[in-house]
């Protein structure tokens, strides 16, 4: 078996067998297959794409490259995944509702880089709040509360974390399987027995159309029935940003306010959805059954109350909840107006994310610093009738950004039509049950 | 402008400007693009190709990325390059008819690895000839006899060196504009006025099929007029060996053999037509008045005095024109004989070239020694009647390799019929003249 060889299969859309993709992942962690090998082979696969079961072998390969953790919780233990969005605070919302459903949650979570910073991040913005607690701490916060967030371990799945730079470093990130095994091997690593996957789809998502977002859910489900877990995929919109904030403190106080029973109906259709979909992997009844218990807990305060304790156990100050001026608050705002009459026909996520990053509400390399006081909020959404002169944002920041430049650019991100109300893009638009 | 658009634009079919493709050359030679983001993009070139303008750009960009030479012969400058095959020796034939025709050959030529050496290897099986010489002296014997033949220097297209080496590595070898690049940028370095091209087809050649062998014979005739030279391809057949003798000085004797008139008749059609494109670049008159030409080089004698000069110039001894026993005797040989009765249907190139290789008579690793005495020669070929225990084929070698088994793997490199007389392939197949 040499690496050659096997790039040369790929390369004429041949099936790679099960030992030659154990092989390949294991001499690149390794190190004795080189990048420009990895990367060729990488190319190929773009070009040809990997089956079902190449795929299945890669995914698994790659989980086991470093340690497979499985939280003991005594439970049945379910995870959440997202693609990633702009204004995506789901996690912080649904973790709560369903933990408060009796499902253990226990979430690691990455910082990543981009508009905002990643959950972990989030929860950061909480005084006190720890992320970097100990497996044993974490798995032990789940036992007695439902529910944990912490970060990665550096031992996990060492595979992704090199075949994933060599992939952003070489134009082969967008290949289904690739960021189908990125992401299912995560998920297969740390143990989860359920698999809730929120792909998002539009301006503001890794996949921009609908086709590509259900070949990836479709993917991503089938990979995870083959490893023998629980799975579905929700394929949710994200044509404008989720919710009205875009931030860090900014967004854990609206997944508050959501789990309030104050969520604007975007986030809370997203978030109820997914919530419903956990709670039905880890076989709490029917879907109808499902989203009552998941509504429930929200109206009753128990997914609060979940909350509260998550943070209290994480070391952080619950008093948050209650009171807003607890968070670190932003050092300067700056309020945004409508340019014309009419209604609001689109709000760019791409150009949303670039205003929060500058913003500095996000990083752009690894040793960027975040501010969690920084972001958006807007009062504004599609479908809106809006007139000249009324705030449609509210820019904020505590660093020394040039905020009035800042609010210049802005003015791009709205679209506005004069005549008649626009309907906005349905926000749930499949669910892919994977069993 | 970087690597990872470039890698992007190529990998979505899109092409690529020429300050796009200097730069690409520019940065893999001076090592600031790394090879992993280069063989991302030679892969997808693999897969989306390149337009004649991008393959001429590539080209050309590699050209200069080294010493460009002119050897200023005083004369019109033609070279002539082969896609590479076994029992190739038509350079030491065709280069001493165009010299004895008053058209200028300086040759600059490689080792390479494979199944014998390669022209200047076999050159060095005369005893004392010097293929290391400076250009000056290179320059100042094309002068005097018309032709020299010596090893390239190491400043030449330093990219196709990196470039190759890479592409070896990651199985990027067979895309036809990177192999027209590889080519016509040595072409294009060591600056020939008229270029012919022999583009090999078959079982024992680079390209498998004739649909490739004339893409890559057109690819290179657009790009060579594009650069502004006279260029010529011919596609030559090579499902089997040229002529009788694979091997160093086996086949320089059947070079200077076939400059006696002497030569197997695929051989001297292959060398004859050669010589013709090679007087026709150099504006010597209609293809039928080159064709007389170098025919008449050969029956007068002054092809064969020719090479004597070009011995004599560069240090060799040239009585071994007149007594092959100057040349180094092989200390073993083995003859092969007819396993049953009937015709030749076939012999395998890339059996021949094996077992070559065994005899001692190439390089495995570019450390390698060759056996210069090593080789064999056919006694029959394609088209031949040959009965049970005839003699097909002698080996030779001084090595101490096990000839018994290498003779008995010979067996495979035939193929028979019992019934009729098989057409050998034609093996003049085009010419395609590129002005």
């Amino acid at each position: 078996m040499t690496i050659y060889e096997i790039i040369t299969k790929k390369k004429h859309n041949v099936e790679l067998s099960t030992e030659e993709i154990n092989w390949v992942v294991a001499g690149y962690v390794s190190g004795s297959i080189p990048d420009y090998q990895m990367s060729a082979l990488l190319m190929a696969i773009c070009f040809c794409s990997l089956s079902d079961r190449e795929t299945t072998d890669l995914t698994m390969a790659m989980a086991r490259s470093g340690d497979m953790i499985k939280p003991e919780t005594g439970g049945f233990n379910v995870d959440k995944h997202s693609t990633g969005g702009v204004g995506d605070k789901t996690t912080l919302i649904v973790a709560p509702i369903v933990a408060a459903c009796g499902v253990c949650v226990p979430k690691m979570s990455g910082r990543g880089l981009g508009h905002t910073g990643g959950t972990i991040d989030k929860l950061e913005s909480i005084p006190g709040f720890k992320t970097e607690i100990s497996f044993e701490k974490f798995v032990e916060n789940v036992k007695k509360a439902g529910l944990a967030v912490a970060g990665q371990t550096g031992s996990l799945v060492p595979a992704d974390k090199k075949i994933y730079a060599l992939r952003n470093a070489t134009a082969t990130v967008d290949s289904i399987p690739l960021i189908c095994s990125s992401i299912m091997s995560k998920k297969l690593a740390t143990g989860a027995d359920g698999i809730v996957l929120d792909v998002k789809v539009g301006d503001g998502a890794f996949m921009k159309t609908y086709e590509d977002a259900e070949k990836l859910a479709d993917a991503m489900v089938r990979v995870g029935k083959l490893a023998g877990r629980k799975c579905v995929a929700v394929i949710t919109d994200m044509e404008k940003p989720l919710g009205r904030a875009v931030g860090n403190s900014l967004e854990v106080i609206e997944a508050i306010e959501a789990l309030k029973g104050n969520a604007p109906d975007d986030l809370l259709e997203v978030s109820l959805v997914l919530a419903t979909e956990m709670l039905y992997v880890a076989g709490k009844g029917s879907t109808e059954d499902c989203r009552k218990m998941a509504e429930e807990a929200v109206s009753s305060g128990k997914a609060l109350a979940k909350l509260s304790e998550m943070i209290q156990l994480q070391g952080g100050n619950p008093e948050v909840i209650n009171d807003y001026t607890f968070f670190a608050q932003p050092k300067r705002s700056k309020e945004i107006f409508a340019s014309e009459d009419g209604f609001v026909t689109g709000i760019s996520c791409e150009k949303t994310g670039l205003i929060s990053l500058k913003l500095g509400a996000g990083r752009e390399t690894k040793e960027s610093d975040i501010d969690f006081t920084a972001g958006i909020i807007f009062d504004k959404t599609v479908g809106d009738k809006v007139s000249k002169g009324e705030r449609i944002a509210t820019l904020y920041t505590s660093t020394k950004c040039d905020i009035d430049a800042i609010a210049e650019d802005f003015a791009k991100v709205f679209t506005y039509t004069a005549t008649e109300n626009p309907c906005p893009e349905k926000i749930v638009k499949k669910v892919i049950k994977g069993y």
